[in-house]
């Protein structure tokens, strides 16, 4: 079978048994691999309602079709589970060398149930898997964890997924972090793997695959490298990374600002990719077979000096510790960076907990006695940086801002509309009130609001350029909520669920801005890997096979159409910058809704109706 | 404008004007051309509830995007009206070479408006168009007015879209002729176009269009050559004709005989596309650029001598004027083909016109005072060939039976179950009860009962290969009318649809079991032709688009979802032969409409919904 290898490793901590299953040919072109086919075995393996961190919920690992190709893009793989931070579907995906190690390793999918009596990891080599003791390591940071497990293996460039005492102590929003800097990021997955006392999944692996048309693979290269100098965007993103959106945003006033009260940050130059480049930056990096090289590796100044090997600060990171808690030094967001990388921890819900609580602090709701005499107002980079720490280690008001700022808001009166959320998630760091887009994103992610979901980059809405395989043929206004921009948000909703479902990075592939590769490539590719002859269309079905059964999975966990809504915050105006004034219109946001159940062919409920699952093939799912 | 002219000729009968206006890239690429673009127009020009003879009806002649590029199947070329036969949407589609002349003339599409006062046709040469006096061809039969037109231009080889006295005559299912053999046979467009007073559209055009990827299509075209040579259908159908499909159908009891009695045909042997090889072939031919040709040419033996000018009968003409009559002779057949080709009818209605007589005859409902004395039973080859002439010059029984077996059921009391029509329009030679597929495809044709609509080939059920890149992973049982076969139904019914938005042959393309190419070659072409980047996923969500188009044309017409539905025969058991007692089931069939209209994002009344309008971009139509 080219290029997947038709395996997948099942893991029960509980019994210590592993077990290798194969995976047909037609299971594999019907669920892809990556996010689609990891949701295929949690429908059918997961406990309805049962505890996150219960041995029922499993732990999915899983490659895309075409992951491990020597092309950009085509690094990542997914983790599924049940999400503690929502309480449904929980997924995060992750780029860096490991998802193509594993591939290399002999298996597409490693599916983890139960729970060990003691911390073990697991140990993939060569066809190979073994469990391992892993006592002597846990409580362990990330790096010091890493370090131990290349040398227990023997193997110094063994991939390391793996946990930091964040994700042992069930932070709600603990990550699964790879090479130090690479992270799963949202969803609390990385506490899921502290729940069944799994340290790390390690790997190694020397099979190359086969690939049914390797002349076309290396054409594809060629071309690539051949273009990618050309597109500014790209090239500006290889300088910069992704911090270098900060500035543009700032100008657009959509940079969210003190807990989304503003869209814009006087002291934005100062945490801009640009600003990075002039200070801190000490090397770029990428991920597997990637010459962007859009990763940042800084080394931060006192009082804040941190350890380049945990990588340096993505726009997220920047923009959640940043502007998100009105903090200005590039060296303190770096340092929470590091921080949350040893840890284990989300950046994004880390920052937004912490804007939160700074909120919560300025009005009053939290004083100097809850925050352990932390002066805890926005600005602070000293207390931000201590805050991270807190919560990390669940010390003082840290233990209760671990579990999210949902959970948190019902312990401290008055303050949920300071926590800013979609189906318990912190909210990422784009501001719906400019783009109507991200408030539709974020509303209608199975996993919660999360910036890997469609798009929010301004240029789709300008430029069609790339889309029009989609079937788009119009621009549509960015502040629009009707239904043209519901249809536009559909067909981006489906792309980029399928760019997860194959596990492909959102960056090297139109219609984002800094895409090299056009839409019609990501099929060129498939086909090329497998000797399959799909097409969009089967491939968009694909999609939104997946996009469905993640719907139903929510539903299964107790979801309805009254999760699929913003923060009050986004529907009363941004205080100042360019946008001041702007909101969501509640009114028009709720007729989006009902348009949107429709185009999926949901009820009026926002239940796949019967003929929708049919269609998609999941009858199984009734 | 690569592959496309942008250009539309417009043409008022009324007003003796001629205009030029141009079709920008982006409504080409949008509503693709062919019947699609057609539909565009005629949603917008036509007047609702209005006369299919009055003037308000304009009448469309369409190619497709790629018509005329050198490969097999981009021949051909759709006609658009209103349908004097259902009253709404018409549709026809014919082969041959008239489709590649136009473009090559410097147009993509003839929109006919008006009522010529005296008769006239249109003559159209390099770009230019003029408006001719045909006074002294009207009445003449498609022969001699095609040899006067080539006459009267100086242009031996023009290629002439003309009607016979029929279609002066109103007959209800006039057809169109090109080259005296090949037909927009369907929907009575000929009729239209004789209420117009337009003898026929003789085109000449010398200007090769430029395709953006020549190279490509050489390829392809390459491709092709030594391809099918290898694929035994494609050979077979090159030998046999269409009527090879004669002897399975009958062997598998779904041969339409005696006007839907039975499903096998005593004399089957000799009316077979085999038996038509070893009798009175006396040639092939092909449409433009195919090495298939799959026409025949026949010279009928005496007494049902034939000129060989007028080609032979297709499948669907020998199943209708032969086992639907229960006549056994392929001579009496191919007069009849011959008759209909120089009067201008449609062979499937008038076979299944005379079909329905002559079981109304049987039961006693008309008589030999009825018949003008002819002995109207059925396997009387003679009063067969009669009646089509009494048809073609509405003589006696005959002026009736032109109007359609709805109309002449209305007036012959007791025989509305002999009527056998979906939507007014006479039912083809393939038996919905032993391939359920044909019924959804009879009930949803927007146009009527057609043999150009969806899948009614049995091997689409049995064997997926060439149908993965559709969506489709699943084989479904032939008889199923359950929710995975609407789901087939449904995608193989866009993927048809596809093809006449494009123009393309069903032959030439999987997953017809004579196809060589593959699904995605189609896309392929269109983009060398024209320089696009589309994908299955743009040009099925076109598809869909057209689909919805003719709904909404249809229920402005004031069609609902009564119209459907089956004649009440489907219901009730076949007769004889080896699928004798087969009959399809009304209550998994209602179930079935239900199940399509949700997965078309349909009401409960078969009315697209707004989100659906939207979702396709059709706005303005709402």
């Amino acid at each position: 079978m080219y290029a997947n290898n038709g395996r997948i490793l099942r893991i029960n901590l509980s019994k210590k048994e592993l077990k290798i299953e194969d995976i047909s040919e037609k299971l594999l072109r019907k669920y892809l691999g990556g996010k689609s086919l990891a949701l295929y075995y949690l429908l059918k393996e997961m406990n309805p309602r049962s505890d996150p961190f219960g041995p029922e919920n499993p732990l999915i690992f899983s490659t895309g079709t075409a992951t491990g190709v020597p092309l950009p893009g085509f690094s990542r793989f997914s983790v599924l589970g049940k999400s503690p931070l929502t309480g449904g579907f929980g997924e995060a995906e992750a780029g860096g060398y490991w998802g193509a190690e594993l591939k290399y390793s002999g298996f597409d999918l490693v599916s983890v149930a139960g729970i060990s009596e003691k911390p073990v990891y697991l140990w993939i080599c060569d066809n190979d898997a073994e469990l391992r003791d892993a006592s002597s390591i846990w409580g362990l940071k990330t790096k010091e964890a890493q370090e131990a497990i290349r040398k227990d293996t023997g193997e110094s460039l063994a991939r390391v997924a793996l946990i930091g005492p964040a994700g042992e102590r069930l932070v709600r929003y603990a990550c699964i972090i790879n090479d130090l800097k690479f992270a799963n990021g949202r969803s609390g997955l990385g506490a899921v793997m502290g729940s069944k006392k799994l340290k790390a999944v390690a790997v190694k692996g020397r099979r190359k695959p086969e690939y049914k048309d390797q002349d076309k693979l290396k054409e594809l290269a060629k071309w690539f490298s051949e273009n990618w100098k050309n597109h500014p965007p790209a090239v500006s993103r290889s300088r910069f990374g992704t911090a270098e959106m900060v500035l543009p945003l700032n100008a657009d006033g959509t940079l969210p600002t003190r807990n989304f009260i503003k869209g814009s940050f006087d002291h934005a130059e100062e945490i801009s990719g640009e600003a990075m480049a002039k200070t801190i930056l000490v090397e770029t990096e990428g991920c597997y077979a990637c010459p962007i090289r859009c990763k940042r590796v800084v080394k931060g100044r006192p009082p804040f000096e941190t350890d380049p090997s945990y990588g340096g600060p993505e726009y997220e990171t920047v923009a959640a510790f940043g502007s998100l808690c009105e903090v200005a030094d590039l060296s303190a967001i770096s340092l929470a960076n590091q921080l949350c990388n040893a840890y284990g921890m989300d950046t994004i819900s880390t920052g937004c907990a912490i804007a939160y609580a700074m909120e919560c602090y300025e009005n009053g709701i939290l004083t100097l006695k809850d925050t352990d005499s932390l002066d805890l107002k926005f600005g602070n980079a000293e207390a931000m940086v201590k805050m991270v720490e807190m919560i990390a280690e669940r010390r003082g008001i840290g233990n209760l801002l671990a579990e999210g700022v949902r959970i948190a808001s019902e312990k401290f009166n008055g303050s949920e509309r300071y926590a800013l959320h979609v189906k318990g998630k912190e909210i990422p760091m784009h501001e719906p009130r400019g783009k109507t887009g991200v408030a539709l994103q974020y509303a209608f992610s199975a996993s919660g609001a999360d910036h890997m979901q469609a798009a929010h980059d301004p240029p789709f809405e300008k430029n069609i350029e790339g889309i029009m395989p989609l079937g788009i043929h119009e621009t549509v206004n960015r502040l629009s909520l009707g239904p043209e921009k519901v249809q536009l948000f559909k067909t981006l909703h489906l792309w980029w669920n399928l760019l997860d479902c194959l596990d492909v990075c959102k960056f090297v592939i139109k219609p984002h801005s800094v895409g090299v590769f056009n839409v019609n490539h990501i099929m060129e590719v498939v086909n090329a890997a497998t000797g399959w002859d799909t097409s969009l269309h089967e491939l968009m079905t694909a999609s939104e096979r997946a996009l469905n059964m993640s719907r139903l999975l929510n539903i299964r966990e107790g979801f309805t159409e009254h999760d699929d809504t913003l923060p009050r915050r986004f529907f009363e105006p941004l205080e100042s910058g360019p946008r001041a004034g702007a909101k969501i219109s509640e009114e028009e946001f709720a007729k989006s809704v009902k348009i949107f159940y429709e185009m999926m062919g949901w009820d009026e409920r926002g239940i796949p109706k019967l003929s929708k699952l049919h269609e998609l093939g999941l009858s199984e799912f009734i």
